[in-house]
């Protein structure tokens, strides 16, 4: 999926949610796990749920890989399943030199045809700049992330800067707001109008709303550009909203509080 | 495998060479496409043929994830056919935080069984601690890299220090020398001595002689200890000495010099 694409469907939806398919079969409804493949089954109502509400779906790929090969079938019927005009992130926060790099992009980009990839920029330029040559394909670089631990490194200056605020210019500098994005944690609200001041048109995914505890209104209000410029993320706060048979309805109701807030941000906005 | 294991088995072979499997379905011998998986009988070929030279090997899971689910099942069918005594590493560079770390964790220590898999410092102490909380099983965390890319953050300045160094001596403090290892690249020779004087008792995972051009004899003579505290990989240069019907008594022919070698330093060094 193009910019263009991306900015028309937030503008059509009134909305910028994207939902995270974190899912974690010990955390599911019970009455699922008699399906074949419970976690698809999960999956699947979630995004028969939220589709009309939410711009994009957001896969943790480490609670696929680890059911193993069955956890990657799971993974590749949900991708497909997802219906086309919905950004897909796999958050796999990949980050790799040169040719292994460039197999990583194949994996997300490819074999498994994501739009985009989260990537770890630790390793540099020639660890990120693969994942930059896929047409309509995207980078989502790691800038300063929503955890405890982004005070040990990211959070520590480098010259007269942040490291984060290094990595992010830097990282910037090698790709367009066409092919990278950056990682922007929702508990970092203060910093986030800091960054949209360096990264003025960038699109940031920002996970954290909801169970994490960062705020939609401050990430709005810090955030928020002439074509949104924001993918906020929720995943346990709509996923796990109901945890009996009416759990894709609880779902719903959930993305709906999220979408609804969304649209009223994104007309004063855009 | 535990520390004391690891270092018998270094000592017994006399050897700290780790072969590192990046199977390449492109570049392997032609005459192994008429199998039902070719990859793994390329690497069943060089395992066997090298299974008495070496003390790990090294799975680059990136190749085998960019072939789907099939690329899994030869990534599992791999890691089942190393001799049980040889370490075994997922080099998967993840990161991420929590219970996301976890699963990343289980997926390599409990779904394949790996002893170890290396781990990206860029989120902080969150995103490794989980992979330290299984017993004699190793996180391997990215230091001071081989690539070009190093000198983009890795070799910028934090204060006083470089941020691979605050990195390393930040991570070490999280851990042991019985959970720990780290990432320092072949081509850093001059660093691996200064490495070695803040952290002396952990082992390195050394790739990047060979086809990347780094020393073994500089390396083993910076970085050497007293218990060998090195494991030296090599990718290409072995498993792609040969290419033709001989391949896998090329691999054993290129294995065999790098043992020669290493038997001859750690004779000084043990």
């Amino acid at each position: 999926m193009n910019r263009q694409e991306l900015v028309n469907t937030i503008r059509e939806k009134k909305s910028y949610l994207c939902v995270g398919l974190d899912t974690d079969i010990s955390k599911i409804p019970k009455h699922l796990l008699s399906h074949a493949d419970p976690v698809f089954a999960f999956n699947k109502a979630i995004i028969d749920a939220t589709k009309d509400l939410c711009v994009a779906y957001k896969i943790n790929t480490a609670f696929y890989e680890s059911l193993g090969i069955r956890g990657w079938e799971t993974l590749q019927r949900t991708v497909e399943y997802i219906p086309k005009g919905i950004f897909t992130i796999a958050d796999a926060k990949r980050g790799d030199i040169g040719n292994t790099a460039t197999q990583y992009a194949k994996t997300f980009y490819e074999t498994y045809a994501f739009d985009s990839v989260t990537v770890a920029p630790y390793m540099g330029k020639d660890s990120v700049t693969p994942f930059l040559e896929f047409n309509q394909k995207w980078a989502i670089v790691l800038g300063l992330t929503s955890n405890e631990g982004s005070k040990d490194f990211q959070l520590q200056k480098v010259g007269n800067t942040y490291l984060y605020e290094k990595v992010m210019k830097t990282c910037a500098s090698w790709g367009t707001v066409e092919n990278m994005m950056f990682v922007v944690g929702a508990t970092q609200a203060d910093s986030i109008g800091h960054i949209r001041s360096f990264l003025p048109d960038h699109f940031f995914l920002v996970p954290g709303v909801g169970a994490q505890g960062g705020s939609l209104k401050d990430i709005s209000e810090k955030g928020l550009n002439k074509d949104g410029g924001l993918l906020v993320n929720a995943s346990r706060a709509v996923i796990y909203a109901g945890n009996d048979e009416n759990f894709a309805e609880d779902a719903r109701n959930s993305a709906m509080k999220y979408q609804a807030e969304m649209g009223m941000y994104l007309g004063n906005a855009i």
